[in-house]
Formats: C-alpha cells, sequence, structure tokens
C-alpha cells in the first residue's frame, strides 16, 4: 500500500498552520474502511448551516457522494460534511446509492440536520461495495468531538496515496470585517484537468450566498484546480466544495448576496490564492513525483489554445520522463506543441528551460548551451516555457515529472 | 542507448520471410549519423518508377523530410526512398530544409532520377542539425549495391529504440494476377493515433494509379495504424508511404485506375492485413512493454465514439500501470470511459478482461472471480472489452502497458 511511501521531496518544510473558522467543527476517525492504523473518515460539522458551491468531476461514470452532492446543492445549504478514504463508492450500483444514502442518515442522525443538508465525498478503490454501516456509532462520537480546531488531521484523514497533508489559508477582507479562508485538499494519482480535480474543501466563516459562493468558486477553480494535472486521468470522483458558515455576519459583515460586487474583490482574490496553494501541493505530490513543472505558454492564438498547448505539454509522457531524467529534451516539447492541434507555425516558436532559451524560430537557439539548460534540469522545480509567436493567448498549468515510482505505485495499488 | 536494450519479450517467435517485390531494389548502410556499429541508412530504388501515396503527421511541428514528401507526393511519382535512423531533422529550420534538400539532390545523382522523385525519412533525436554531407558517397554505393532483396536488412537499418524488425508480406490476387505487398515498420515511441503513426513503408509490384493507391492507403491506415497507441505522443515525423512499381502489368495485370473497383477488392483487404500486421508489431515493441493490450469498445453511441473511447483507455497511465503490474483494476477502465468525453451510461457499462465479465450494469459482476481475472492478466496479450450498452458503436485499438522501463528508457534518450 502506498501510503507508506516516503514523503514527496517536493513537499512544502513545513505545514500553514490554520485558525479555527467560525461555526465550523471537524474531526477524525477511524471506520476501518479499508486502512487499518489510520483514520480514514472526516466530519465537518457546521452547526449553524452554511452556505454551499461546489465543482464536480466531468466524468460520464460519476460516483455515488458526487451524485448526491449534486443533488442537494441544489438547496445550498450545508449542516455536515463526511469525507472518506479507502473506497470511492464509485461504480458500485444501487448499492452505492444505498450506502451513500445510509451514510448521510447517519451523519443526519449524528449532528441533528435532515439528510439534504448533509454532503458526502468517497476516495480510494472504484467498484468496491462501500460498507457504510461501519460508520453507524462512528459519526455519532465525531460529532460529539469535533473542534474548530485540528485542520491538519482532517486533511490526514482524507488521505489515499498522498504522502502530505495538504492545507492552506488566507484572511480577506469584506466590508473592512476580517474573514478567514481555510482549505484543505487529496490529489496523488487520476488527476487530470477540465473539471473540479481531486477531493478539496474550502471553508470560511464569511456571509456569502450560495448563488454568489457557486460563481466565486467557479471563476477560481479555472486557473487553479482545472490548471493542475498528474497523471491526465479524469477521476469519478472529484469533488471541490466550498462552504460559507457566516459566522462574520455577528461581526459586522453584511451577507454578500452577488459574486461580482466590489465588496467580494478581495476575498475573491484570497479564495484563488487558497485554491492555487492547494492545487500545487496536489501537483507536488503527484505518484512518484520528484520535479514540480510550471509550463507557461504564451504568444498562441488565444488563451484557450494556450491552455491546451500547456496541457499537452504537461500531459505528455515523453516530456514527463524527460524531466524524471533531467534531460533537457527540448525537442519533445516542440513535439507537444505540434500534437496539441491548436494554431501553431514552427518556424514561429521558441522554448525556453527556465532562463535558458534553447529553441528559437524553428530552431535550436544557436547560443543555447547544454550546460545551462541541465542546471535548470537538476532544480526540484523547473519551467518549461513555449512562446508560439502569434497572438497574445497565454496559460500556466502545473504538473509534475513521470518516475518509475509512478508506474510501481499504480502496478500495484489494489492488491 | 537504448539500441542495446533486450527484445521486447512480445517480438514474433520468427520473422515473416519477404519474397522480392519487382521493381524494387533496397540496400542499407552506414552513415555514422548518430549510432556506431550499425546500419543507419536505407535506400529503396525503383528502377522504372513507382506509383506512391503516402499519409503523414497531423503534428503543426513537422519535420523537414515530412514538408518534402507532401510536396512531392502531389506528383505522384517516385524513383527512390531514402530513410535514415538517428537524426529526425525536426525543429531545425532553414538547415534542415538544406539537409533534406542535399539529401534529395544525392540520392538523385545516385539513381538517375529528377529530385523531386526522391522521397525521404529521418527519425531520432529533434532539433539537432542533420549532416547530410554524411549521405555523400554512401548513397552512390547504397545504389550501386541495391538488391531484390535483404528486407530485414532494410526493416534493421531504420531502427531507433525498436528492438527488433518490424515487417510482414502478403500476396493478393487483381484480375487473376497474383502481386506481392511487402511492408515494413519502425516504432517504439512518440506513437499516438489520429495520423499515420511512426515510419512504415510498404512496396508492391501492382499496377494501380496514383489516385487510387492513395484512397486505398488513406482507408486501409484508420484501422491499422490509425487504432494504435504506445504513449499518446504524436511525433513530428509520422511516414506512411506505400510504392506500387506497376511490374505485375508484364505479367498480365490491368492497371488499375480507381480504387472503388472489384479487382482490387482482394488487393485492399491484403493491403490492411499487412499494415494490422505492422501497426500491432509497433505496440508490441513500444518502448519497455511486456504486455500487449487489445481494447474493444462495443455498444457505443457511433464508431467514432468508441474509438474515442477505446483511446481514452488505451491512453490512460493507469489502465497502462495496472497491466504491467498484472493487476485486474477495471475501476481504472470505468474512470477511462468516463473521462472520455462521449456518451455513457454508468448503470449499463459492462466490463472484461479477456472472457472474464468483472463488472455489469453499472456494479462489480457478482459472479467476477479475482483469481478468473488475475489469470488474464498473466497473459503476454490482453483484450480489456468495454460495451457501453447504448448502440452499435464499435472500435477496437491496440496498445503496451506502461512500465518502469518506459520511463528508464525516456529519462535517458539523448545522452
Amino acid at each position: 500500500m502506498a501510503a507508506a511511501a516516503p514523503v514527496s521531496p517536493l513537499a512544502p518544510k513545513s505545514f500553514a498552520k490554520l485558525p479555527p473558522v467560525e461555526g465550523v467543527r471537524l474531526a477524525a476517525g477511524a471506520a476501518g474502511i479499508r486502512y487499518k492504523g489510520r483514520t480514514d473518515v472526516l466530519l465537518a460539522v457546521f452547526d449553524k448551516g452554511a452556505t454551499v458551491a461546489g465543482v464536480f468531476t466531468t466524468s460520464k461514470c460519476p460516483s455515488a457522494p458526487v451524485d448526491w452532492c449534486r443533488e442537494n446543492l441544489q438547496r445550498g445549504r450545508a449542516r455536515a460534511l463526511v469525507v472518506n478514504s479507502g473506497n470511492a463508492n464509485a461504480f458500485t450500483g444501487q448499492a452505492g446509492r444505498e450506502a451513500a444514502e445510509l451514510t448521510a442518515k447517519l451523519a443526519a442522525r449524528a449532528v441533528g440536520a435532515d439528510e439534504e443538508e448533509i454532503f458526502l465525498a468517497s476516495t480510494g478503490v472504484i467498484g468496491e461495495p462501500l460498507d457504510a454501516t461501519k460508520f453507524e456509532g462512528v459519526l455519532d462520537k465525531l460529532a460529539a468531538k469535533a473542534k474548530p480546531d485540528g485542520w491538519l488531521d482532517a486533511a490526514c484523514a482524507i488521505m489515499t496515496t498522498d504522502t502530505f497533508p495538504k492545507v492552506a489559508t488566507a484572511t480577506a477582507m469584506i466590508d473592512g470585517v476580517a474573514v478567514t479562508i481555510n482549505g484543505m485538499a487529496k490529489g496523488a494519482g487520476m488527476i487530470a484537468p477540465n473539471m473540479a480535480t481531486m477531493l478539496s474543501y474550502v471553508f470560511t466563516d464569511a456571509a456569502i450566498s450560495a448563488e454568489a459562493l457557486q460563481k466565486l468558486l467557479s471563476k477560481a477553480v479555472k486557473g487553479t484546480f482545472n490548471s493542475v494535472t498528474v497523471d491526465s486521468d479524469t477521476s469519478t470522483s472529484d469533488t471541490l466544495m466550498l462552504f460559507a458558515t457566516g459566522a462574520a455576519e455577528g461581526r459586522g459583515q453584511k451577507k454578500a448576496k452577488k459574486a461580482g460586487g466590489k465588496s467580494l474583490r478581495d476575498f475573491a482574490e484570497k479564495l484563488e490564492s487558497v485554491l492555487l496553494d492547494l492545487a500545487q501541493q496536489v501537483a507536488r505530490d503527484g505518484e512518484g513525483a520528484r520535479k514540480f513543472i510550471e509550463v507557461r505558454v504564451t504568444g498562441a492564438e488565444n488563451d484557450k489554445a494556450a491552455k491546451k498547448i500547456a496541457f499537452s505539454i504537461a500531459n505528455s509522457p515523453l516530456v514527463k520522463t524527460a524531466a524524471a531524467g533531467e534531460d533537457a529534451n527540448w525537442g519533445r516539447v516542440v513535439m507537444a506543441v505540434g500534437k496539441a492541434g491548436e494554431k501553431a507555425d514552427r518556424d514561429l516558436l521558441s522554448v525556453w528551460f527556465g532562463d535558458v532559451r534553447v529553441a528559437h524560430h524553428g530552431r535550436r537557439d544557436p547560443d543555447y548551451e547544454e550546460a545551462a539548460a541541465s542546471a535548470v534540469m537538476k532544480q526540484d522545480k523547473i519551467v518549461i516555457r513555449a512562446d508560439l509567436g502569434l497572438a497574445k493567448g497565454a496559460a500556466t498549468v502545473w504538473t509534475c515529472d513521470l518516475t518509475k515510482e509512478y508506474v510501481a505505485i499504480n502496478g500495484d495499488y489494489r492488491s
């Protein structure tokens, strides 16, 4: 089991200290779903309720909890969140729907809420039936002991092949009132763009309507979670949710009903910074990752084309293995630009590794020195830049390298 | 250098014996482009000319030889083919165009033809200038010594990280006259669908107009080379060409001018079988391959959707690493179906490994036994089948597993 793998060398040197978010209590426990000797279930309780927003996998085969959340999200109101690791409750048919219902029922009873106010997520193996009776009793205990702190413990409970917990925090000002934004995420594998990747939960005490919250989240996800890839594989369970308890109303914050206004400008910015921090941590903890890679594309026909080209580079197994081998193999970057299907002119294209321009206007840069490019490749973080020379389209995405450890972890995940 | 890697365990037990094709002479030599102690240049001579058809990479950054061939193909007439390994002459700017021109000039002189009748290909590292002066003298000698046999030597000369030469042959009947179809291919890495993948050359003594030849080739490529992937990466140099010397006219075959007629039915069928054989050999020799994987999708909305879903499965690093680990991880097949973006209904989906149905109608098959599925995964060839249960769309594609050796080979290719 890969949970015992050594911590990624790209892990942050220390974890952010997350302050309490007024209106949120947390507890982590062990339900014995799959893992032994570790926590595998997280309960977040919103005693006075919270508005809620979410974005989910674009998979046509979504998990039962994703179906459940999509349904309940229409009401925009949350009282608790239950996340388990070790079993994805995906592709589990009618039994899966029943397992989700039972989990929600147990959680609703534990916190004294309606089932429609419970949000769920499951992460782990696909296709194995989830025995939700294991939550019986466990959720009651967690509801009783849940506290405003313990964010790192909570982030640990939702890990699968992650090698470190992922948390981030920021303070934002709304109408002169300071509000907190705390977030956590899990990632590692089956991580790909074009949806709300992975599991990530963000909590704030700000008072914001569900409608405004959804707009803020949908906008912030584009340049953050939707700009990250580990292996181009889109999970059945990807979920990003944002809960706002509204407790800041008690400190004078007027409830924000619309997303576009000036009062939420700082909040939107800080929300995006928290999501970006979490998304980059997910890439840094990609399965087997030894290099954190930032791909910047400029000069493309438009931003959408730039993003497609950036992902073509970031998802190329040949670019990723070259990074793993510390090989400044820019020919593969050219290949990935060429295969993206977007407008490109070979003779206008330039490529950089870090600050070293290795290719210029359709050929090797005459001033390029292999030693300088190799030095860039030896760093933990590698910036690959491609300029198309066509127009002003730009995009930046993040990924990690493809190593033998990725193959080892994924050749042996179920056993 | 990966050329010294052990032969793929998926290599054919013996190589097909290719008979001469009347009107074709071959020779392989060593120009010292990159490799030492091996042949690296192939010359095929058509003394009385040949009609020619070709399909090329869809890359927006094609190599100089691809540009050259596209230009000359408009005339539909060939006198010689030159292929070198070790350097792709791709992304080499004006110098690359000049290298292609010089190569064609030297070949034209060697065989007594016009430059416009010379076809070129280069395979190997991208972005390094190709020193075509190295062909000076070499091509003259090859033209003089070229013989009707030596097909296996020819196939060896165009290898890069291939671990075995790829050849195939068939005999077809046109109007009661037997004609030969001989083909060779090189593959290994940077192999992906939606174009004429890799380098492959097919030769026949049939008398067929260039226009008909092009139609036959474009049709045959769909279910063969365009249904194979090693690593989802599309090369800058992919080239598939078909040369017809027309020598069978001397044995009474009436020159075929249209592709659709009854007289070419057997030829079209045999051409497709040769291409399929070569394409599958390419997948069997994918870099680091230990498993040959056939992905069959049925019940999709239409054939195009089926193919997209099949490639989503075949290109998924998680499916491929599971195969490498002999893990019957069908949840990842479900994931890959879900992410393909085509119509799918989780609750109608069924998945098989070999003959073992592991998932049925949206959940694990109640009768499924892990041991039976594991036995399938231990085979050299694994058939993965997904039935969408929607309509009659079907497609089959081929790939290989993703192993630590792929990462090792590609982390260290240039050095």
